[in-house]
C-alpha cells in the first residue's frame, strides 16, 4: 500500500466458450487481409486453426499461415515472418497458439511496422521513435492458459547466436483485441494444462512478491492464484470440464496483466537463461526447477506477500511454507524439480549466471531480497542438485 | 456462462493514497485550461477541492470552478456549465465529488462539443453522428465509494420539467482518467459511507442477477459484493481505517464496470422515478427503500446467483435468504426501510409506475423475472408500507 498504481487495459477482451467465432468480425475493423502465425502442429491437429480460418472465411478476409514458430520463439523467425508481412501488405496479425505465437505475433507487428529488426526492440524504450499509428494491429487467441501474452506487452524472444533470451516490453506490443475462448484449450494434454498453468502461477507469485506495487494488479495476482489453486486440479484431471477451463484462462488473463503493470523476478530472471540455452526446454519446465529453491531465497524480503501465497494454496499463513506449498504443488502435478533432471549440463552454470547478469539483471533491483551474482550462481547449483 | 463476454475499458485508472496528486500531470496531456466541476460544499470542506487546485497550479493549467451541482444533477444544470466551457474555450472537464458531480463532468463534456443540449443525449444510440474526436476529454475524481461513475459511461440526469430521471450511457460519455484516491473518502461520515456503499452493492446484486450474461463483468460484481461486505462495516466504525477505505473505493470501481458491462434491473428502474419526483431523496435511499421488496420478487428468477448473493452477505446460500440479507444489511446500516419514511406521497405511486414504463421499461427485458407495471404498481405500494 501507499503508491499510486497504475492501470490502463489497452487491450480489448472477448471472452467465452465460442469467442473465436468473432474473429472474422473483428477482423474487418482492421482490414482485409491477416498473417495467421502459429506453431507447426497443434493449431491444425486442435482444429482452433479452422475455427479462426472459417471466421476469417466468412467475413471475406483473405489470409496467409505462417506456420514456422516453435517454443522459445527466436528473433530469426520474427524477422523473416515480419518481411513476409511486409511483402504481402497484410493488414493485420492474428497470433494463434500458446504463449510462443502471441509473443512472435505481437513482435512481428512491431517489425513488420518500423526500421530495424527483431533484436533491435528487446529493452527497446518509450519514446516517440516507433511509429504508433502505422503498427499493424494484432489479435491473440491463446490455445493455452498460461502465458497472460494475449493481454499483455511482453514478447520473450531467444537469440541462437548469442543464446540471449530477451522480452520486447514496449507499449506499442499490446495486442489491440484478446479472443480468450475456453473451448481451444480443451485440447491440451494434463501435462501441458499443468505447465502453462504453473506458468501463470509464476506470474502471480512474482508479480505479487516483488518490491513494485500497485494495488489494483495485485488484487488480480491474488484472485489468479486463488483459481488457479482451486481449478488447475480440475482442469488437470477432467480436461473437458467446462468451469475448471473457463477458469483458468480466466486466471491466465489475469496474471498476465498483473504482470504487465509489476514485472516480475528472480524466478523468470534466471529461467530465461535456461530455456536461452536449452531451447527444448520449455519455459513452465524451467519455472518449476527454480521456484521452491529461489522462493526459500527470497520469502523473508516479503513476508506478508508470501504468507499469502502459502495460505492461498492451502498451507499455514507463514512466508516460509510458501516453499512447501510449491513443492506440494510441484508434486501434485508431477513438474520438474531440478535443472538436472532437464538436462541442463553442470558445468553450464556459470554462463547461466553470466547471462542473468548480461541480460535480466534489472530484475534484482525488483526482486523481494537483494541478489548479486554470487546469489544466482548459488542458486542454479542448488536447483541442480536439488538441495534446498 | 455460454456467452460471449466482452471487456473494453477505456479508462485508465490511477489508484492509490495520494493520488490526487497525479491530476496536474494527467490533466497536462489534454491542454492548459479545465473546467472544475463539483458541488457546492463539500469537496471544499474536505480539502478535495484545494488538494485538487494545487495540483494544477503547480502544472500551470488554469482552471474554472462550476461549483453548482447538486445532488440529483439536472440537465439545466449541465447545459449551463456547457455553455460555459465553451464561451471560455476550456480544454478538458474534470469531475470532483459524489456520484452527481461526475455524472454532470461527463455530460457537460458531451453537450460542450456536440449540438443540442443534455436532454438529446439521454438514451442516444450509438452511432456517427457525435465527433468523438472532439469531444472535451474528462477527468473523474471520486471522494465517495459507490457510484463508479468515474469508470462507466453512464449519467443519470434529471428533468425538473417533466421529472423524468434518465441516463445518457453512450461511449462518448466515458472518462478519459479516473484518479480514485481512498484518502478523499476518509472524511465521509458513516451514512454517507453507508449510502454509498449500499449503491455499489446495488450495482453489485443487479449486475450479477439480471439476464444478461458476462462471465468477467460478473466475476467483478460478486468480488464487488465480498468486498463491500468485509469491508463497509469497518469504513462505517472506522472512517479513517486505510484498508478499509481502499478496498471500498476499489469495490465501487469493480461493480461501476460491472454496471458498465451488464446494466442494471428493476430495483434501479423504480428508484430513478422516485429521487426524480422527490430529488431531495438520495439515490441510495430510494434503493434500500425498494431493494427487499424488489428482490423478493425477483429471487426465483436466478435462483443461483441470489443464493451466491446471500452467502456473501453471510447467509445460508439459498435465493430466497437474499431478501434476508438485505433487510439485515439494511439495518445494520441504519438504512431507509420504506417509501413512506422517505416522504414520498402515496397518491404519488401512480405517476411513480407510469414514469418507470416512460423512463426505464428497456430495462424489464434483462429483470430476472418478467415484469409489466401491474407488478410495478405492486412493488411501489409494498415498499411503501413496508409490506414483505
Amino acid at each position: 500500500m501507499g503508491e499510486i498504481a497504475n492501470l490502463y487495459k489497452p487491450v480489448e477482451v472477448f471472452f467465452g466458450e465460442g469467442a473465436i467465432k468473432v474473429a472474422g468480425q473483428v477482423g474487418r475493423r482492421y482490414g482485409f487481409k491477416a498473417l495467421i502465425v502459429t506453431g507447426r502442429k497443434s493449431t491444425k491437429e486442435n482444429g482452433a486453426l479452422d475455427k479462426l480460418t472459417k471466421s476469417l472465411d466468412e467475413h471475406g478476409i483473405q489470409y496467409l499461415i505462417f506456420d514456422e514458430i516453435e517454443p522459445n520463439p527466436t528473433d530469426k523467425v520474427v524477422n523473416k515472418a515480419a518481411e513476409i508481412a511486409v511483402k504481402e501488405k497484410v493488414d493485420f496479425i492474428v497470433g494463434i497458439g500458446g504463449g510462443s505465437a502471441l509473443d512472435a505475433a505481437k513482435a512481428i507487428s512491431i517489425v513488420s511496422s518500423n526500421e530495424g529488426t527483431a533484436w533491435d526492440y528487446v529493452r527497446y524504450p518509450e519514446g516517440s521513435r516507433l511509429t504508433p499509428f502505422l503498427n499493424r494491429p494484432v489479435i491473440t487467441i491463446p490455445t493455452t492458459a498460461g502465458t497472460g501474452s494475449e493481454v499483455n506487452r511482453y514478447s520473450v524472444l531467444s537469440n541462437p547466436t548469442t543464446k540471449e533470451k530477451m522480452v520486447i516490453a514496449h507499449s506499442l506490443n499490446y495486442p489491440k483485441v484478446a479472443i480468450i475462448d475456453p473451448e481451444l484449450t480443451y485440447s491440451m494434454p494434463p501435462r501441458l494444462t499443468a505447465l502453462t498453468g504453473f506458468d501463470a502461477l509464476m506470474h502471480a507469485l512474482e508479480s505479487l512478491t516483488n518490491k513494485r506495487e500497485n494495488f489494483i494488479a495485485e488484487e488480480y495476482a491474488i484472485r489468479a492464484a486463488e483459481l488457479i489453486a482451486k481449478w488447475l486440479p480440475v482442469a488437470y484431471e477432467e480436461p473437458e470440464n467446462k468451469k475448471a477451463r473457463r477458469y483458468m484462462s480466466y486466471a491466465a488473463m489475469l496474471a498476465g496483466i498483473a504482470i504487465d503493470h509489476l514485472g516480475v523476478a528472480l524466478i523468470h530472471a534466471m529461467e530465461h537463461p535456461v530455456s536461452g540455452h536449452y531451447p527444448k526446454i520449455a519455459h513452465a519446465e524451467g519455472l518449476s526447477a527454480l521456484a521452491p529453491y529461489v522462493t526459500k531465497f527470497n520469502y523473508k524480503g516479503n513476508p506478508e506477500k508470501y504468507a499469502l501465497f502459502a495460505k492461498i494454496l492451502g498451507e499455514e499463513e507463514k512466508p516460509h511454507k510458501a516453499v512447501d506449498a510449491l513443492l506440494k504443488f510441484i508434486d501434485r502435478f508431477d513438474l520438474p524439480k531440478t535443472l538436472k533432471e532437464l538436462g541442463v549440463e553442470k558445468e553450464k552454470l556459470d554462463r547461466l549466471t553470466e547471462d542473468v547478469y548480461l541480460c535480466a539483471r534489472h530484475t534484482f533491483a525488483v526482486n523481494p531480497v537483494e541478489v548479486g551474482m554470487d546469489e544466482v550462481r548459488e542458486l542454479y547449483e542448488k536447483a541442480y542438485e536439488g538441495e534446498l
